[in-house]
Parts: structure tokens; C-alpha cells; sequence
């Protein structure tokens, strides 16, 4: 009965599902879930010691390029969830591994990979500047 | 079997729901209705030949002030509606009263009383430039 | 400096702005507000030992007939908010005030009357059973 | 300048940006992709004569297994899009190609596999209820 067998992680965070994220085949909406994993990885860049805010502020625009989702468990009504995020880059791109399971079983929610890139100007940057950001995590 | 006795409107569109805004009840989410209304206004800007855009462009930032809905008939899964507005200047303040029936019943759906003022560099106007974009209206 | 010198309230949370919650103008969307009032009534529900979820199973509906809301300060990217409810019953409707505070500073951002009853096989109730949930708090 | 050289398919519907969908990047958030995605394969059921309401009435729930979905060129206020849809079966798994571009100058926005089956009381099934519902695109 292992619950949680999977990769390491950098940062994890706990939410509730909130009653009006559930649709009406009583199960949380797809869409919402993406809503979960860019509020983790949003989070996740406070902890960094930076913020969407900021790096608006600075002229950078981390951007998504790719999300690759896999739908395992459903999350209903009232349940929570531990939401997770493995950061690393390849050249210009970070790649996010995320994962959120139902809390307190364990079921694995979704397994998603997360593609971002950087703009400036609205040109593509080769990330330095989200490099440094996250360089303790990288 | 008059069904749609309520007042004279100056702007009118069709909508559908969409699946994802229903919620767990089975109905439409409350807060969808605030979506519904806004989506018309903006519709109704358009027609008047200005837009959220353009208004935004120029420095303008029409914001709500309040907005007092009655909730009278929940719309379902696949249901159409018809969305109304009527528009009133009161000094800086323009007053929309809208409304939503399901179609093709007519069923009154949602009544609103809606506030906005409009802003330039963060300070209220007196609402020039709005009553010039909506002359025809009011 | 105390900006909070308002009505005495019986539930009272703290929420963070989530990014995707704030729209193009830059200030949290007028529609979400209503999202967070929900949140904070069925976290209250929670808190009075009963949750949306079960009074489903039960078969007793409460909906929304009417939200008075005024927008006072917008909240922005990353802030913080206390939200704050009081309960008075008025027969079968259930008179729910809510407030937002921005925090840390205490400015008012929201202030709205929510009125709630309680269907039962899709019939209006004389509000009993809501009234026996929430006896503590009436 | 023909952008929009991409696969033929089999249905196609026009949309544009609702104001509120676009967040404070100035760009359609990323969430709100898989709310078209998801509205467009509503919509091809209801064309192809069933809907996601008869279906759960019948029992049947369609569910999503995976999205993988590339952001390609951001929507932004006002705009147009057309939303266009393929869908092949491959054993209980249903593989919808679907494809956003802008209108009128065709820049595609993005592009996504996305992967449904079909539970009963649950369970997975081989999804022949959906084939038969699909029979003509199939």
C-alpha cells in the first residue's frame, strides 16, 4: 500500500477543492485542474523568492508552451489534495513535473508535464533570467 | 401567456450555456450569471461602436460599483437565453438593468441592477466620455 | 489605524488572490468575488458542522435567490483578503452579510447580502433544517 | 498567405474571446483553452445528435483521460478563433484532434490530443455506445 511511490519533489503544497470547481457530473472540471497547476507553480516561485508580479514588473513573461495531462483520479466535492512540482531546465525551456494526489489516500488526481518558456518584449529569451530565479532548485 | 412583460430593452443577444458552467447542482453557477452579464455589456459596447479594448486604450477604466441580481429560475445543461440591457445615466454613474430569460419559454432567469462609473488615471469622471460613447442610448 | 471597525462577524477567513483570478484590467474580475463569498459560506457550513455535500445527500438544496454585492477597493495580483459573514435568519430566507477585507491594511473591497433558501424536491422549505444546521450561530 | 494548411476535419465552429477569459498577461489564460476545447467536442455531440445530457441520462460518462495541448499564438481581447475538431477510435479510447486558429489571418493558437473514454456505473467500457453515437465521423 504504498501511496505515494513517485519521483522526489522540489515543492508541494495542499488545497481544497472549492464546491464551484465541481461540474455536473460531480467531479472537478478538466480545465480546473490546470487552474491548480499554475497556482502551485505560482506559489512555488514566492517560495523562490520571486513572483509573476515581479517579473511582469521586469519585462519578463514566462509564457506555457506545452501541457501533457493525464486525468487518473477525479477529485470531488470537499475533498484535498497535495499538489507537487519537480522543476528542470533544457535550455530555453523549464520543464515542470507535476502531480497532485487526494489527500489522505494517496490516490494520484493528474500527472502533468509543463512546458514554459521566457519572454522579453515578446521575444523568446534563453531563460537566464528564470535560471537565476530558480537556481536552487536547478 | 405573455411571457416576456418586462420592460423595453436597447440591446439583445442569444446566448447558450456552456456544459463547464454548470456546477454540482446540476444549475448554473451563480457567479456564471456575473460572466453572462458582463459578456452582454461588452457585446452592447461593441455595437455601439466602442469596446472594452478601445475604451482601455485610451486611459478609460469603466469599473462596477454594484451589482444587485435576483436569482429566479436556474438555466440547466444545453439551455438557451436571452440576455437584455437597458442603460441610464444618473450623473457619473450609468445604470444597466438587465435581464436573462430562458428560451424559447421565456422564463425570467436573473434580474440585475448594474452599477458602473468610469475612471481615468485611477480617478472617477464625471462620465463624459461614456455618455458620448453610449449617446444613442440614453 | 484600525480600518476594520465594522459589524461584529461570526466566520472570518483568509484567502490569497490566485492569478488566473485577475483579468486584463488587472484587478480581480467582478464574477470571482462572488466565488470567494461562496467559498467562505460553505467553509462556514464546514465550520457549523455540515458542508453543501451532505446536505445534497440529504436531499435539501440551498440556493442563492439574491446577492446585493458593492465594490469598494479592487485586489490585485498576490494579495491578501479576510473574508467575513454574519447570519440572521428572516423566515425562510437565511440573510448572510459578507465582507472582504484587503489585508494587511483592513481597506474594504467587498460588502454584499447574500439571501439563501432551502429547496426541498425542488419546493421551497420553511428553512428548518438550515435553521437546525446553523442553530449556534442564529 | 493560406496559414491554415492543417488537416481536413469533420466539425468547425466560430467563437470569440469573452472579455473576462483573458487574464493580466493581456492573453486568453491557459485554462480557458481546455473550456473551448471542451465546449467545441460539446458541441460536435449535440451536431452528430446526442449531448453530454442524454448521455448521462443514458448512464454513459464520457470522461477525459489525457490532454496534451500546445499553446501556440495567444488569443487576446476580442478576438475571433475557429475551433475545429477530428476524432478517430482506437479500441475504447476516443482521439479527438482539435485545432484553434485565429480569425481572420489563421494564426493557430493551439493544437491538442485529447483522449476520452466511456464508463458506465464507473467501470470503463469498450465504448461502443459512443461509436454508435459517432458512427457517421467514424
Amino acid at each position: 500500500m504504498n501511496k505515494n511511490a513517485s519521483a522526489p519533489y522540489e515543492y508541494s503544497m495542499l488545497m481544497r477543492v472549492r464546491d464551484y470547481e465541481v461540474d455536473s457530473q460531480g467531479i472537478v472540471n478538466n480545465a480546473v485542474y490546470l487552474h491548480y497547476l499554475e497556482h502551485t507553480r505560482h506559489e512555488f516561485c514566492r517560495e523562490a523568492g520571486t513572483s509573476f508580479r515581479s517579473m511582469q514588473a521586469e519585462g519578463i513573461d514566462p509564457v506555457l508552451r506545452r501541457v501533457d495531462i493525464e486525468y487518473l483520479t477525479p477529485l470531488r466535492l470537499g475533498e484535498e489534495m497535495e499538489s507537487r512540482l519537480t522543476l528542470r531546465r533544457q535550455g530555453a525551456r523549464f520543464m515542470f513535473r507535476q502531480e497532485i494526489f487526494r489527500m489522505p489516500d494517496g490516490a494520484p488526481v493528474v500527472r502533468a508535464d509543463v512546458t514554459v518558456v521566457s519572454l522579453r518584449d515578446g521575444r523568446l529569451t534563453r531563460g537566464d533570467e528564470l535560471a537565476e530565479a530558480f537556481a536552487k532548485y536547478l
